[in-house]
Parts: C-alpha cells; structure tokens; sequence
C-alpha cells in the first residue's frame, strides 16, 4: 500500500522540485495588521510558477514517474490552476501533457494551458462526457493521470511552500490555508505539525462550499453538492486521500462568506498592491469575519494563487453587497 | 543659489530616509521578457510606502528642514501620492501637514491623505482657489511648501530608487522612467549617469501629455496644455529645476499611447501579479509598441507605483480599443 507523505518525504520533494519552482517570498502588511489586531506573513504562492502551489506538486508529481510511464505523457481533465501547472511541470522534462477540458471553458484558462505546451482535449460540458473522453485518451495514448489532490506526490510538494514559510519566519503560532480539494492543506499539516509540534493549521472554505467542514464535523467523508462560489478553486470537494490527513490533523475548519471573500481580495490588491485569485482570499475573509481569534498571534497565510481574469471578476467593477 | 544633487547628495538622502522607506524589490517576468526580446528588471515602488517613489523624496524633504521650519508644519496641494506621502513622512517626524484639495477630490484620495495623518483643507474646484488657500494656509500656520518634484530635496530622494536598482542589477544597459513634473526622471538621471557613464536613460510620456517630449525638442520648457490621459500621475508638466536637470543629461524621450499604457497595466497585473497604477505602466507600453528599439538589452524600468482605484478604471471592467 502506497505510504503517506512524510516530513521526510515532503524534504525530498523539495529537493526534486527546487530547480522548477520560485522560492517565493514571504510579505506582511501594517495596514491589514492593523486592521485584523495581528501580524500576518503571507506566502505569496500567487508569485509561484504558472501562478499557483501547484506548480509544486505538480512537478514533484511528474519528476516521481518511471521513465516508463512519462514517456506516454500525463493528462488530467482540471482547466484550473492544475491543468496549467501539469503543462508546465511536464514540459520542463519534455513529457506531453493531455487536458481534457469542455467546450465552453473560458477562453483565458485555454490560453493557460496552451500557453504552456498542453494540449487540449475538448469534451462536451458534461461530467460523464469529460471522464468518458479522459479514459478514451489514456487507452489511446497510455498516458498517466496525475490527480489535481487526491495523489500523495502533489501533496508532498504541495507541503514545501510551508517548509519554506517556517524557515523564513520565526514563531508562527496559527497557519491557514484555503480548502479545496485538500491537498493543499493535506501537505500543509503534515509539514506543519512535523517541523512545529504546538502550532495550530486551520483550514478555511467559503460557506457556499463548506463540505470539508461538513465532512470533518461527521467525522465521514460526505458527498460534495454543487458550488458557484466565487473561490473556483474551492469548489471540488475532498478525496479519499486527502480526508483522512486533514481529519487527523487539522485543528479547524471554519466558513467565511462570499462577501468576505471579496472585501479580502480587494483589501490585498489595494494596500498589499498584488494580484490574488479569490480562493487565496479565503483564510483573511474569515480573519474579517473574526470566525477565529488570531489577536496579537502571529498567523502564517498561504496565498494560494493568483490566476483571476481581471475582465470578469465583479469584485473589480461593482462593491458587493 | 541652491546646488543641484549629485550623486553625493543622493547617497546622503539615502542614509536619511533608509529608517522610513522599504528597500523595494526588483522582480523579472519571463512572459514578458519573451514578448518584449529583451531583459527587463522592474523596480518596485508600487510597495513602497504609501504606494509611490514620492515617499523617497518626501522622507528626504521633510527630514532637511531645519527644525525652526519644520515646527510649523509642511503644506501642499497635491492630493495624489504626493500628498499621501508627504502626510506620511511628516508625521514620522511629528511635523503635520496639511494638504490642499479641491471639495470635488476622489474619496479614495482624501481617505489615502486622512489614513497618513494628513490635514486637508478644501478649496474650490479651481487653479486660482486652490493657490490662494494654499498661501491663505501658509500665512495663518507658517508651514513650509513642499513642491511635488521642482523641490531639489525631493529629486534626491527619488534618485535612491535607482541606486538600489543599479546595486541589485548587474549589467544594465538602458533606464526607463516615466515623466510626470519630472522628479523622478532627474533623481534618476543624476544617479545613473553618476554611476555608470553609459548607461542610456529613457523618459516616457503618454503622447496625451507629451509636455516634456515637446519642452525637449524645443530647447526650452514650454507652457503645459490640460490633459485627460489615464495616466493621472504624469498630467503635469516640467519645473524650472527639472527641465535643465533632464535637458542636459536624458538619452532620449519617447510617447505611448493610452491603448498601450492600458495594455501595459494589465500584463503586469496578469502576468507578475502585482498592482500598479496607470502611470507606472508607460514605459512598458513605449516597449510594448516599439517606440524605442532594446532588442536583447537588460532594461530597468521603476514601476512609480500603485495607486489605482479598481473600482473606477475602466481597464479592469472592458477591454479598450
């Protein structure tokens, strides 16, 4: 049976993925310290290579095939943050990549994915249709499916952005991460409570894509119900893999709301002055909210990414109400 | 007859604002460097305090006034990053500030200079109303003018930013700036041209306030015609103590189009998520449409800052034509 990620392995990852993937930087904010009674240290993953952790994982997930395997490429049918970062992470070793994505998927997240060397299978809008057409490419191509989080190899990498945070900034007592899938957070945890026995990790979802809480409050992995929040990337719900970890470890799981989240992503593009994509607002929308006591701790915040079509974003146009 | 800087003076700014400015990071994009053919190192002063450069030179400014002046506070009328910076720098000092604005000024603006610590005293919509609170203010309170940039103090501290720029970046072939009174260009200038004798310096102006281009091609400073370029920051026009300073010493100065400083703004946005404001894109956009030739060269541009109300540009909600 495959073994879960280790501190250790997490350390080997790191090692593998070094020369792929930016050391991105740690940056604070005395305005929004200020604001939320604590200091914050943002791990700005939003600067990371195709503009996400999961460059991390993905690398780390592609570096790890057998030359037997890579040789007939990998594919995956997430158009996100995920589908984007497996181009790139392939391209760097010269394997092809598959991205079996609908029709109808916005026209910048094609350009994404193309834009770094993956090739693009198109599927009618439906779930069926999209597994059907990835199952259809990998017996025509025998290409490897690399999951988005439900795979030990993206968790182990994505677990080194916080090696590298704990390395840069001394007693960090609360760390948060955004939920999605988990793998994130799943890598998150298992790095954390190696390296810092005591600190706490807390996951945040938005309200409107609240299975994980759901789940971890069951104690059982629960079906995941359809999502329109604006945090795209927090709609998938967890994985068998990613489950157990975060039950395991986590300390909580707390909600923030979709108006949070905005005023969030506005609040760092307007005094931090960088670029996030609404899944990274996540765990500041809930210090907003105050659906956590962080006062005079000193909280570690992964910003996840920072891949958000400019043009249609409302937050940029209107004030939410 | 007050001295021009020099590199000297420069140095020493640096020593007395280095306590209240951040040391701002070069960051690189690999987008961009393959769109544009070239290398470009991109000063960041969109995170420098306050959002702007200004508060390089408005730390240098507030901190040489003898203390017999500096008691009765500081005044000025701009209501824009210098404002917002001067309010900041003096009030490291305890010295207050008051900043004349007109009753129609944009909230976000008023909150920027209120937030610092800044007085504002509001005057009618005009030119003429403006200046005559303004010496109306200076007579009642005895507060020292501080000139946005025909202010010598304030031109040596915008020359520290390239002197961090040239002590992080090996090689640099070629500077650019933009050119709004020109403070920015000259500190600049003077440091560049110190340092390294053949290193070309470029000005960029929006061809909607082509002032500058217009007072250098002519020989002499020409009167300013009224401008709407997005660009807010580079509306106005030369000083008497900047025109000479970039008269003598610029390479060359080139013109972009709003279209292309639109353009510019969002990839750097899209592509290094970070924030900038309009005026920081300008030389980019010169590079964007060829104004100027640096095919291969390693490029310094300073990105001036980011202030931008994202709710009101209309980059952000549409695509410009």
């Amino acid at each position: 049976m495959e073994q879960r990620p280790t501190l250790k392995t997490i350390h080997r990852a790191h090692q593998r993925i070094r020369p792929y993937i930016h050391h991105t930087p740690v940056l604070t904010c005395s305005t929004i310290n200020t604001l939320i009674g604590s200091q914050l240290f943002f791990k700005c993953e939003n600067f990371q290579k195709t503009g996400s952790f999961k460059m991390r994982g993905a690398s780390n997930a592609t570096i790890t095939l057998e030359s037997s395997q890579a040789k007939y490429g990998v594919i995956t049918h997430s158009s996100g943050n995920h589908g984007a970062a497996l181009s790139l992470a392939a391209r760097n070793l010269g394997i092809s990549t598959s991205v079996v994505m609908p029709s109808n998927t916005p026209a910048i997240k094609q350009a994404a994915v193309n834009g770094y060397g993956g090739n693009i299978v198109f599927c009618e809008p439906t779930l069926d249709d999209r597994e059907k057409t990835a199952n259809k490419v990998q017996q025509e191509t025998g290409a490897t499916m690399i999951h988005p989080y439900n795979n030990y190899r993206m968790i182990e990498g994505h677990g080194t952005a916080l090696v590298e945070l704990l390395d840069e900034v001394a007693n960090l007592e609360i760390i948060m991460a955004p939920i999605g899938g988990g793998g994130l957070l799943s890598g998150t945890l298992i790095a954390a409570k190696s390296l810092r026995g005591n600190i706490r990790v807390v996951g945040v979802e938005p309200v409107e894509a609240d299975d994980a809480y759901r789940s971890w409050q069951a104690g059982k992995l629960l079906a995941p119900e359809e999502s329109n929040t604006i945090a795209d990337g927090l709609r998938t719900s967890l994985g068998n893999k990613t489950f157990p970890i975060i039950r395991e470890l986590v300390d909580s799981i707390v909600l923030t709301s979709e108006r949070a989240i905005y005023k969030a992503m506005r609040l760092v593009m307007d005094h931090m002055k960088i670029v996030i994509e609404p899944s990274a607002a996540v765990p500041l929308a809930a210090l907003l909210e105050k659906r956590i006591d962080v006062s005079d701790r000193r909280v570690g915040i992964i910003l996840s990414g920072g891949n958000v079509d400019l043009n249609t974003l409302p937050i940029l146009g209107t004030k939410p109400d």
